[in-house]
């Protein structure tokens, strides 16, 4: 792991967050994303080397809006990033935790992702990322 | 807000979680602090210029264990790095942020610390730090 990429933060509203962070960071939202296959709209801002990613659900059953009603707002997951994925979630998976998918599939930012079950990381859902080659 | 100086865990057991995010992070913890007017104990490990602080319960009635009674264990806060707490601390009042306390206090690994309401924050916990002088 060689730093924290991002960190995810699930809100209701792409709109009012993006303001409240703005405030928040005193720091521009610098880029806005749609992600079809994980069905959320996405907003960036930098804050020293990690970026916040808000993450607001674009349909009902969206993993982002399930999360926040069971949940609330706040917090959702923590993203490192790796020099080698593939070789990272073999050395996971190797020392028992859970992957979400054998191989890596695409994510915001340009990245190549993949996740680990929280059961196995404290209730932590992490992201291993990879800028795109 | 400088950088994420580092992120809060909430664990039941920090032996336990110790061990659980050396073998995660692939890096020993490198230092361990109780801090009595929290009511924790905190471990530490980094990963590029953030620290994840693991934190364990001291006491039944503690923060943590009332956060991880409610919403079990997991994100607890992000901890953003500040050049002065008590500018950051009134900028963020007049933008209408809730700050708990109004003036730093003594937090672990030798900072000051602020910590803003989730209400405010988009559910977030977030907390300003600043190295003691």
């Amino acid at each position: 792991m060689q730093k924290v990429e991002h960190i995810g933060i699930a809100v209701k509203s792409l709109d009012s967050a993006v303001t409240l962070f703005e405030k928040l960071l005193n720091t521009l939202c610098y880029k806005t994303e749609r992600v079809e296959n994980e069905k959320v709209n996405t907003a960036f801002l930098k804050t020293g080397e990690t970026k916040i990613e808000l993450l607001e659900s674009t349909e009902a059953d969206g993993v982002i809006a399930r999360f926040i009603e069971k949940k609330g707002e706040g917090l959702h997951h923590i993203a490192f990033e790796v020099a080698d994925i593939e070789t990272e979630m073999a050395r996971l998976k190797n020392e028992g935790f859970l992957l979400l998918g054998d191989t890596p599939r695409p994510g915001a930012d340009n990245k190549l992702v993949c996740f680990l079950h929280p059961k196995t990381t404290n209730g932590v859902l992490v992201e291993l990322c990879m800028e795109k080659k």
